[in-house]
């Protein structure tokens, strides 16, 4: 827990049959201080990792891994002192709460605990939330904001995909007032990883090849967390209009986003702004103004690349962020906590590429 | 000329290799009313059609057709009453002037004539216009609005595939006076056709397979013909955000615009104002409140899908296009024109999917 | 039946929310001698076409087209003459009886009736034939060894979509006597919607994309059906090796197969026989010596192109053949048997790309 | 040079902006025993590699790293003791001279050495070898069965990806007598970057997607060094048949092989065989009888993935391999055998995936 600490954290991965499931445990096979000790699977429960995923065959540490159970109780018994939940949203709550209990600290990536309002989370999801005590030991997990707060809870809300690639061009440009929280318009574009390893017929290859759709605006569950965080950054509520589209890649999340800067700011005044913020970051890669943002080039990575373009014609500013849905927007930023949690340096495990 | 013609239309294709110039081809094969006499192609002149494209080996018509040199002579004695032009944006200009001297009818595919201004178009291409005394004789070639002067012109400046998607969803709003024209922020995705069959590295199928980019904003060469046409229906200047994003398909361009509707508009007016613009057209396909068109619905054809959606949070309307950019986007609607031009039923060979 | 035909054949498609199934309408709707009067759909029985497929809203015709549930009784009531089986394999055979013993000429997509022997059926599908009675009924719709037969018959089983692949270029060699029946080693790539569409996590996107995998080999169920037709043409058992690959496209199928010619065989005897075979026949493309068919040059036709190699370090003979593995490997080819067996000219409707 | 080496060993990458030429600066920037001292490229000189190639920006050692122009005398200057040409073919050979010259150790992956008979050599290239005199000192770099030659020599040729994925499945079984070097049909599928980062139109995205074609045959350069392995592994002349196709993936590469098993061979021979050869080997990941190996899962990684199929009907043995063109196939294989080169465990650097 400190810096001093000498062995690798053991570890705990729940639901490690899903995508991000999958990178989490190709990030934790290679992590310098982590030991991947116990991985769940209701499906796969009896089955070794490599037999599962035959890429892990041949890999270090992977050859031994068998697919537990999805059961608290062994998770406990395993000796790991930390544990990702990769659940379906919903089902995250019901694990936290016994694993809590038995001491391990709990990095959630589902969208459970992310909301610290469980009326909001009823909004949004239609149903009540499983577990409203909890609310209030959760820490949304997103590191560039709220470091100190993750590495003194035990239970970490990891941010979706779509929030993270909102929130760190946002962020920092509400904080110090440089644009108008009412004139928020975001859209992005996701890989088809970011809807899960689900059966279903809209995510076939035939239906997601050679195919573009806009689909769950207005209300996206997501938007949730993204309003509260920017809520927070302007002091003020924020309502934001968010549109996701599907395109067929397999990982890679592109944001794009236009705002209205407050009267008289200073042309420079964004990338003093974004320098201040992030140059101290290791994951956020501030590519400059005029600069666009390739999803390819942060596939399999943590990083989340950022650009941005003033519109002399319309006075308007526009925000780009490209990331990995499975990387910053998921396992990689959910390692970036347990580094936190753990007193490790922040970057363990995640300079990889 | 008239709706008692007799017999097919002869028409050119000049510039017949690149994407439109063979989708041209493709529509016109199988076009009733039309005959394609006269192919030219700087690079591939004296070699047949299907050696050129071993798709059209095979169709009836196609069997016999070669290419000849790109000279406005040659296309003049071929006995064609129309000529396409599918070539580079600048290129146009030249071929336009011969051939309307000859007393041909002129469909351009670039974007040489489409900015009735010389003066805007000097702004967004950096240079003069190469002949700005035709520009009063074109006629921006957007059936659904234009079709009167379209019958009636000797030159169509056929739209581009961004300002289609943009239009056609915007046009009837700002009539109608449903939405402020200052709120404009337009987002769109394209497939890599779109940039045309260039040797060039950032077209490579390595560089775009599993790639998400933005480009070309703020100040997109399209947006001139977009802001000219929305002025137009607005009745007042309108400026556009506007940024195209490109994706890894073939084809398949999607549209999502912000808007702000103007107060107190009632819900079911913009369904309204729709079925009023569109009821009538047979190639506007108005999906519906709460639908997202999605661009594998519209490949190969000459439809363009329309949604919206009211966001009751944020006040906003979301309004979404989906067509193929070498279809509605290009060479779908330069056939349109075509059949208006010549008192041909409008979706005269324009039905085929 | 006669070439004096003077109304429009009507038609019905069973089974027709699958892949192979929507091919058949989209080419059913512009079929110029077909009417498309009755389709059924277990899943979607009540609603209409244009709302389970969007692709099809405005097409003439397709907007008043309802689901019917899938019951022969329905179908026979419907007025069609001809009925297409794009069923699962196992299923079509209990829709075949009612519909045959109702008049209905009947052309199955699936494989239950395409190989004559039930026992040989029983060896590839590991169960009993569903209906052995109905099999001296049935002919192996490939018109261009069998049109005869096709034109004469009431129950055509429309060959695969390997079995097409191989066929084509193998048939002429074998029956004169090019090759050596024993050496036949064959290899093909197909797209994913040769798998149907069905929810099974092996055909998601984020399983096919950047995925190259065999399967199936080595007693493929197409086997059955390919070596008896190979065995028909050589006029003795012949055997094969075949192994299909799935790769990331929509659709497209390549095949490549290595053969040993026989002993002094003429260089120029091969384009010879393919000459003799297929120039009389309208959707066998011999591109020649030397020539690689790419599978994008037959999408949405019923073409299939062929080439080959003859390899003189080896002394091997490579065979090439490309087909849309919808198109001539499915419901272009139905198509194709139905025209024979009305008396229509064969490429009726199909000369479309 | 000796397992007790204390400091990274110093390498240079000439040719660093093709496709093979990054993934071995990402693979260098991670080895915890190479460092990279320099890096050129003709087109790039000057530049930074994180200006070039964005994805490096933030990682550990790229900030600093700049392109030099391509001249041997800055790479023997630059203190790197091992080089690596990631070079054209034909242009690999001018460069290896000075560099050998100049005391460094020389790993090439262009096929200029790769067969050691110049005839042979000007037989498939159709010009000179353009430095013969340097063909004894090289090694053919397939560290599986070269691992002593390679840890001695001075120059690598380090092998192309299609031969990598048809000697390793192969030499094993030669080697045993266990098939018929005359019965070997080859053919395989490769993503697009194994063509190399050309601005040429068959290698664009629109040329390549929804594409599949074979090329090359019959006499693909890369034959020659395969039939040179092969005839060596089973101790006489061995002449292949071999197709490759071209296939919409960025990479990954899979081979399919038929041969004929020699008479009697039992059964678990085969299994036997692989075991014996790879059992200690850590890159080949034998998968089993009846296992189909799929790209996907070899991706990124320096692993090969085999299986097989013995086929009662035919008598034939169906063989399989899944690599990386990248990896395996190129950049990871040229790493490994630096660490032979430089006593280095072989697997450093190379276990990440």
């Amino acid at each position: 827990m400190t810096a001093s600490r000498q062995s690798a954290v053991p570890v705990a991965v729940i639901g490690a049959s899903g995508y991000s499931g999958v990178e989490l445990i190709r990030l934790l096979l290679q992590h310098e201080q982590a030991e991947l000790c116990c991985l769940t699977s209701r499906q796969f429960a009896g089955r070794s990792l490599a037999s599962v995923h035959p890429r892990f065959q041949g890999i270090e540490n992977a050859g031994s891994l068998i697919f537990d159970p999805a059961d608290p109780d062994i998770v406990a018994r395993s000796g790991a002192e930390a544990v990702f939940l990769a659940l379906p949203h919903g089902v995250s709550a019901e694990f936290a709460r016994p694993l809590l209990d038995a001491g391990l600290r709990v990095i959630d990536l589902s969208d459970d605990f992310r909301v610290r309002d469980a009326e909001v989370y009823e909004a949004f999801h239609g149903k009540k939330h499983p577990a409203p005590d909890l609310l209030p030991l959760a820490v949304y997990g997103l590191p560039e904001f709220h470091a100190q707060e993750i590495r003194e809870t035990r239970l970490v809300a990891s941010p979706g995909c779509y929030p993270t690639s909102v929130l760190i061009p946002l962020i920092p440009l509400l904080q110090a007032g440089c644009i108008d929280p009412a004139s928020l318009c975001v859209f992005s574009l996701s890989g088809v990883s970011g809807a899960g390893r689900k059966a279903e017929i809209p995510l076939l290859f035939v239906e997601c090849n050679e195919s573009l759709r806009a689909y769950g605006a207005p209300g996206h569950r997501h938007l949730a967390e993204i309003e509260q965080e920017l809520s927070w950054a302007a002091r003020r509520p924020v309502t934001v209009s968010f549109t996701p589209h599907l395109v067929p890649v397999t990982a890679g999340l592109v944001t794009t986003i236009y705002t209205e800067p407050t009267q008289g700011l200073p042309l420079d005044r964004i990338a003093q702004v974004y320098a201040e913020a992030y140059d101290a970051q290791p994951f956020v890669r501030v590519l400059g103004e005029n600069a666009f943002p390739d999803s390819k080039h942060v596939l399999g990575s943590n990083f989340i690349d950022l650009g941005w373009i003033q519109d002399p014609r319309t006075g308007r500013l526009i925000l780009f962020s490209a990331e990995d849905n499975l990387g910053k927007g998921a396992a990689g930023q959910a390692v970036q906590c347990l580094n936190l949690m753990f007193g490790l340096p922040e970057t363990t495990g995640l300079l990889k590429i």
